[in-house]
Protein backbone atom coordinates (compact mmCIF):
# COMPACT_ATOMS: atom_id res chain seq x y z
CA UNK A 1 0.00 0.00 0.00
CA UNK A 2 2.93 2.12 1.16
CA UNK A 3 4.38 2.20 -2.84
CA UNK A 4 0.59 3.55 -4.03
CA UNK A 5 0.34 6.19 -1.53
CA UNK A 6 3.81 7.32 -2.41
CA UNK A 7 3.79 6.86 -6.38
CA UNK A 8 0.50 8.98 -5.35
CA UNK A 9 2.46 11.89 -3.39
CA UNK A 10 5.23 11.94 -5.98
CA UNK A 11 2.69 12.34 -9.16
CA UNK A 12 0.53 14.75 -7.25
CA UNK A 13 3.68 17.13 -6.39
CA UNK A 14 4.77 16.79 -10.54
CA UNK A 15 1.33 18.14 -11.03
CA UNK A 16 1.53 21.16 -8.39
CA UNK A 17 5.15 22.33 -10.21
CA UNK A 18 3.12 21.70 -13.69
CA UNK A 19 0.23 24.48 -12.20
CA UNK A 20 2.75 26.59 -11.41
CA UNK A 21 2.98 28.85 -15.10
CA UNK A 22 -0.93 28.41 -14.96
CA UNK A 23 -2.72 31.81 -13.99
CA UNK A 24 -5.06 31.63 -11.44
CA UNK A 25 -8.06 31.82 -14.00
CA UNK A 26 -6.82 28.68 -15.80
CA UNK A 27 -6.29 26.90 -12.49
CA UNK A 28 -9.59 27.95 -11.51
CA UNK A 29 -12.15 27.99 -14.40
CA UNK A 30 -14.50 25.01 -14.64
CA UNK A 31 -14.14 22.10 -16.42
CA UNK A 32 -16.49 19.32 -18.27
CA UNK A 33 -16.58 15.98 -16.04
CA UNK A 34 -14.76 15.39 -12.47
CA UNK A 35 -15.42 17.84 -10.06
CA UNK A 36 -14.65 20.60 -11.75
CA UNK A 37 -11.11 23.00 -11.88
CA UNK A 38 -7.76 22.07 -12.18
CA UNK A 39 -6.96 23.57 -8.54
CA UNK A 40 -10.36 22.24 -6.84
CA UNK A 41 -9.37 18.66 -8.00
CA UNK A 42 -6.07 18.73 -5.97
CA UNK A 43 -7.99 19.83 -3.41
CA UNK A 44 -10.37 16.89 -3.84
CA UNK A 45 -7.41 14.51 -3.73
CA UNK A 46 -5.62 16.11 -0.43
CA UNK A 47 -9.11 16.45 1.58
CA UNK A 48 -10.73 12.59 0.57
CA UNK A 49 -7.32 11.04 1.51
CA UNK A 50 -7.07 12.61 4.99
CA UNK A 51 -10.54 12.46 5.79
CA UNK A 52 -10.49 8.68 5.16
CA UNK A 53 -7.22 8.42 6.97
CA UNK A 54 -8.93 10.58 9.74
CA UNK A 55 -11.49 8.04 9.78
CA UNK A 56 -9.61 4.94 10.06
CA UNK A 57 -8.32 6.67 13.26
CA UNK A 58 -10.90 7.00 14.67
CA UNK A 59 -10.86 11.36 14.59
CA UNK A 60 -13.50 13.47 13.73
CA UNK A 61 -13.85 14.69 9.87
CA UNK A 62 -12.48 17.91 9.52
CA UNK A 63 -14.19 20.27 7.31
CA UNK A 64 -11.58 22.28 5.09
CA UNK A 65 -13.49 25.15 2.78
CA UNK A 66 -12.17 25.12 -0.27
CA UNK A 67 -12.93 28.77 -0.43
CA UNK A 68 -10.32 29.09 2.05
CA UNK A 69 -7.74 27.20 0.06
CA UNK A 70 -8.07 28.36 -3.72
CA UNK A 71 -4.47 29.33 -4.32
CA UNK A 72 -1.99 27.05 -5.51
CA UNK A 73 0.36 27.76 -2.81
CA UNK A 74 -2.25 27.15 -0.40
CA UNK A 75 -3.03 23.79 -1.78
CA UNK A 76 -0.10 22.85 -2.16
CA UNK A 77 0.24 23.28 1.85
CA UNK A 78 -2.27 21.81 2.95
CA UNK A 79 -1.43 18.58 0.56
CA UNK A 80 2.30 18.93 2.46
CA UNK A 81 0.33 19.37 5.92
CA UNK A 82 -1.61 16.13 5.60
CA UNK A 83 1.28 14.24 4.34
CA UNK A 84 3.11 14.60 7.04
CA UNK A 85 0.25 12.93 9.33
CA UNK A 86 -0.61 10.19 6.73
CA UNK A 87 2.36 9.57 6.37
CA UNK A 88 2.71 8.90 10.32
CA UNK A 89 -0.27 6.63 9.80
CA UNK A 90 1.52 4.60 6.87
CA UNK A 91 4.74 4.19 9.28
CA UNK A 92 2.26 2.45 11.54
CA UNK A 93 1.34 -1.52 11.68
CA UNK A 94 -1.17 -1.10 8.94
CA UNK A 95 -1.44 -4.41 8.01
CA UNK A 96 -2.71 -5.15 11.71
CA UNK A 97 -5.71 -3.12 11.51
CA UNK A 98 -6.75 -4.39 7.96
CA UNK A 99 -9.60 -6.00 8.33
CA UNK A 100 -11.23 -3.48 11.27
CA UNK A 101 -14.00 -2.70 10.30
CA UNK A 102 -14.61 1.59 10.06
CA UNK A 103 -18.05 3.55 9.97
CA UNK A 104 -17.44 7.04 8.67
CA UNK A 105 -19.78 10.21 8.94
CA UNK A 106 -20.68 10.54 5.20
CA UNK A 107 -21.80 7.17 4.50
CA UNK A 108 -24.09 4.39 5.77
CA UNK A 109 -22.19 1.56 5.25
CA UNK A 110 -19.15 -0.02 6.80
CA UNK A 111 -15.64 -0.59 5.08
CA UNK A 112 -12.84 -2.38 6.05
CA UNK A 113 -9.48 -0.45 7.09
CA UNK A 114 -8.17 -2.19 3.88
CA UNK A 115 -10.73 -1.46 1.59
CA UNK A 116 -10.95 2.60 2.40
CA UNK A 117 -6.61 2.25 1.58
CA UNK A 118 -7.64 0.84 -1.92
CA UNK A 119 -10.13 2.96 -2.52
CA UNK A 120 -8.13 6.83 -1.83
CA UNK A 121 -5.32 5.21 -3.96
CA UNK A 122 -7.59 4.35 -6.83
CA UNK A 123 -9.35 8.05 -6.26
CA UNK A 124 -6.32 10.26 -6.33
CA UNK A 125 -5.17 7.85 -10.08
CA UNK A 126 -8.84 8.20 -11.13
CA UNK A 127 -8.71 12.49 -10.87
CA UNK A 128 -4.99 12.66 -12.07
CA UNK A 129 -6.14 10.77 -15.09
CA UNK A 130 -8.60 13.45 -15.67
CA UNK A 131 -6.30 16.61 -15.06
CA UNK A 132 -3.90 14.73 -17.91
CA UNK A 133 -6.92 15.06 -20.02
CA UNK A 134 -7.60 18.73 -19.35
CA UNK A 135 -3.68 19.47 -19.55
CA UNK A 136 -4.06 18.26 -23.42
CA UNK A 137 -6.83 20.22 -23.69
CA UNK A 138 -4.73 23.23 -23.06
CA UNK A 139 -2.39 22.16 -25.51
CA UNK A 140 0.34 21.73 -22.58
CA UNK A 141 2.33 18.49 -21.88
CA UNK A 142 0.81 16.25 -19.47
CA UNK A 143 2.83 14.48 -16.68
CA UNK A 144 3.88 11.09 -17.29
CA UNK A 145 2.26 8.83 -14.80
CA UNK A 146 3.86 5.69 -15.56
CA UNK A 147 4.71 3.88 -12.00
CA UNK A 148 7.75 1.76 -13.32
CA UNK A 149 10.40 4.01 -14.40
CA UNK A 150 9.82 6.65 -12.23
CA UNK A 151 12.86 8.84 -10.78
CA UNK A 152 12.75 8.49 -7.23
CA UNK B 1 -3.22 -6.75 -5.57
CA UNK B 2 -5.79 -9.30 -6.28
CA UNK B 3 -8.20 -6.86 -4.90
CA UNK B 4 -7.39 -4.33 -7.78
CA UNK B 5 -7.35 -6.34 -10.33
CA UNK B 6 -11.06 -7.61 -9.75
CA UNK B 7 -11.85 -4.00 -9.44
CA UNK B 8 -10.31 -2.65 -12.48
CA UNK B 9 -11.89 -5.59 -14.29
CA UNK B 10 -15.95 -5.03 -13.04
CA UNK B 11 -15.25 -0.64 -13.77
CA UNK B 12 -13.64 -2.01 -17.33
CA UNK B 13 -16.77 -4.43 -18.16
CA UNK B 14 -19.02 -1.13 -16.45
CA UNK B 15 -17.30 0.51 -19.27
CA UNK B 16 -18.04 -1.84 -21.67
CA UNK B 17 -21.86 -2.29 -20.70
CA UNK B 18 -21.82 2.00 -21.00
CA UNK B 19 -19.90 1.85 -24.96
CA UNK B 20 -23.33 -0.73 -26.33
CA UNK B 21 -25.81 2.31 -27.19
CA UNK B 22 -22.94 4.42 -28.76
CA UNK B 23 -22.56 4.44 -32.54
CA UNK B 24 -18.91 3.10 -34.22
CA UNK B 25 -18.31 6.96 -35.17
CA UNK B 26 -18.73 8.03 -30.63
CA UNK B 27 -16.35 4.88 -29.95
CA UNK B 28 -13.55 5.30 -32.66
CA UNK B 29 -13.81 9.40 -32.98
CA UNK B 30 -10.02 10.75 -31.75
CA UNK B 31 -10.17 12.90 -28.86
CA UNK B 32 -7.87 15.21 -26.97
CA UNK B 33 -5.28 13.34 -24.76
CA UNK B 34 -4.90 10.21 -23.33
CA UNK B 35 -4.32 7.32 -26.33
CA UNK B 36 -6.85 8.97 -28.51
CA UNK B 37 -10.24 7.16 -28.70
CA UNK B 38 -12.57 5.73 -26.03
CA UNK B 39 -12.25 2.28 -27.86
CA UNK B 40 -8.59 2.15 -28.34
CA UNK B 41 -8.25 3.15 -24.44
CA UNK B 42 -10.47 -0.19 -23.61
CA UNK B 43 -8.36 -1.67 -26.01
CA UNK B 44 -4.81 -0.25 -25.08
CA UNK B 45 -5.52 -1.28 -21.70
CA UNK B 46 -6.19 -4.98 -22.32
CA UNK B 47 -3.12 -5.00 -24.41
CA UNK B 48 -0.87 -3.38 -21.74
CA UNK B 49 -2.09 -5.29 -19.29
CA UNK B 50 -1.69 -8.12 -21.08
CA UNK B 51 1.93 -7.80 -22.56
CA UNK B 52 3.09 -7.09 -18.74
CA UNK B 53 1.42 -9.83 -17.50
CA UNK B 54 3.18 -12.43 -20.16
CA UNK B 55 6.45 -10.79 -19.44
CA UNK B 56 6.09 -11.65 -15.63
CA UNK B 57 5.97 -15.27 -16.93
CA UNK B 58 9.02 -15.35 -19.37
CA UNK B 59 6.27 -15.38 -22.68
CA UNK B 60 7.05 -13.88 -25.41
CA UNK B 61 4.70 -10.73 -26.36
CA UNK B 62 1.96 -10.89 -28.40
CA UNK B 63 1.90 -7.91 -30.49
CA UNK B 64 -2.31 -7.10 -31.48
CA UNK B 65 -3.32 -4.91 -33.88
CA UNK B 66 -6.51 -2.42 -33.21
CA UNK B 67 -7.09 -2.42 -37.01
CA UNK B 68 -8.48 -6.15 -36.56
CA UNK B 69 -10.25 -5.40 -33.21
CA UNK B 70 -12.01 -2.10 -33.56
CA UNK B 71 -15.10 -2.58 -32.94
CA UNK B 72 -16.83 -3.23 -29.38
CA UNK B 73 -17.58 -7.13 -29.67
CA UNK B 74 -14.19 -7.84 -30.66
CA UNK B 75 -12.73 -5.55 -27.95
CA UNK B 76 -14.96 -7.41 -25.38
CA UNK B 77 -14.03 -10.81 -26.47
CA UNK B 78 -9.88 -9.71 -26.50
CA UNK B 79 -10.75 -8.71 -22.75
CA UNK B 80 -12.78 -11.82 -21.69
CA UNK B 81 -9.84 -14.21 -23.31
CA UNK B 82 -7.15 -12.84 -21.84
CA UNK B 83 -8.79 -12.05 -18.45
CA UNK B 84 -8.73 -16.10 -18.28
CA UNK B 85 -5.22 -16.35 -18.14
CA UNK B 86 -4.57 -13.51 -16.20
CA UNK B 87 -6.79 -14.94 -13.57
CA UNK B 88 -4.96 -18.01 -13.65
CA UNK B 89 -1.53 -16.40 -13.46
CA UNK B 90 -3.21 -14.38 -10.42
CA UNK B 91 -4.12 -17.58 -8.71
CA UNK B 92 -0.68 -18.48 -8.74
CA UNK B 93 1.70 -17.93 -5.24
CA UNK B 94 2.26 -14.66 -7.16
CA UNK B 95 3.51 -12.75 -3.53
CA UNK B 96 6.55 -15.40 -3.80
CA UNK B 97 8.22 -13.69 -7.26
CA UNK B 98 7.29 -10.51 -6.10
CA UNK B 99 11.05 -9.24 -5.76
CA UNK B 100 11.96 -11.09 -9.41
CA UNK B 101 13.13 -8.91 -12.13
CA UNK B 102 12.12 -9.04 -14.95
CA UNK B 103 13.02 -7.34 -18.49
CA UNK B 104 10.12 -6.21 -21.20
CA UNK B 105 11.20 -6.44 -25.04
CA UNK B 106 9.88 -2.84 -25.18
CA UNK B 107 12.20 -1.14 -22.03
CA UNK B 108 15.75 -0.86 -21.67
CA UNK B 109 15.55 -1.07 -18.00
CA UNK B 110 14.21 -4.22 -15.65
CA UNK B 111 11.39 -4.06 -13.10
CA UNK B 112 10.43 -5.76 -10.27
CA UNK B 113 7.50 -8.79 -10.59
CA UNK B 114 5.74 -6.25 -7.54
CA UNK B 115 6.57 -2.24 -9.66
CA UNK B 116 4.60 -4.31 -12.84
CA UNK B 117 1.42 -5.10 -10.86
CA UNK B 118 1.79 -1.77 -9.55
CA UNK B 119 1.77 -0.45 -12.82
CA UNK B 120 -0.64 -2.30 -14.60
CA UNK B 121 -3.41 -1.39 -11.65
CA UNK B 122 -2.62 2.42 -11.87
CA UNK B 123 -2.45 2.51 -16.12
CA UNK B 124 -5.90 0.87 -15.76
CA UNK B 125 -6.93 3.69 -13.16
CA UNK B 126 -5.50 6.69 -14.81
CA UNK B 127 -6.97 5.79 -18.67
CA UNK B 128 -10.63 4.95 -16.83
CA UNK B 129 -10.09 8.55 -15.41
CA UNK B 130 -9.83 10.13 -19.03
CA UNK B 131 -12.68 8.00 -20.49
CA UNK B 132 -15.16 9.21 -17.10
CA UNK B 133 -13.87 12.75 -18.74
CA UNK B 134 -14.98 11.98 -22.57
CA UNK B 135 -18.11 10.83 -21.27
CA UNK B 136 -19.00 14.19 -19.54
CA UNK B 137 -18.28 15.64 -22.62
CA UNK B 138 -20.16 13.61 -24.66
CA UNK B 139 -23.15 14.72 -22.15
CA UNK B 140 -23.30 10.84 -20.36
CA UNK B 141 -23.68 9.83 -16.90
CA UNK B 142 -19.92 8.29 -16.70
CA UNK B 143 -19.54 4.93 -14.71
CA UNK B 144 -19.06 5.10 -10.79
CA UNK B 145 -15.59 4.26 -10.05
CA UNK B 146 -15.59 4.14 -5.93
CA UNK B 147 -13.87 1.28 -4.52
CA UNK B 148 -15.45 1.54 -1.41
CA UNK B 149 -18.96 0.08 -1.89
CA UNK B 150 -19.39 -1.18 -4.62
CA UNK B 151 -21.97 -4.07 -6.21
CA UNK B 152 -20.30 -7.46 -6.35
Amino acid sequence: MRKFFEYNWQVRDEWFAWCQPLTADKLLRERIGGVGSILYTLFHIIDVEYSWIRAIQGKEDLIVNFNEYNSLEQVKRLSDKYRVEINEFLNTDVDRIKSQSIKVPWDQAEYTVDDILHHIIAHEIHHIGQLSIWSRELNLETIPVNFVGRKI
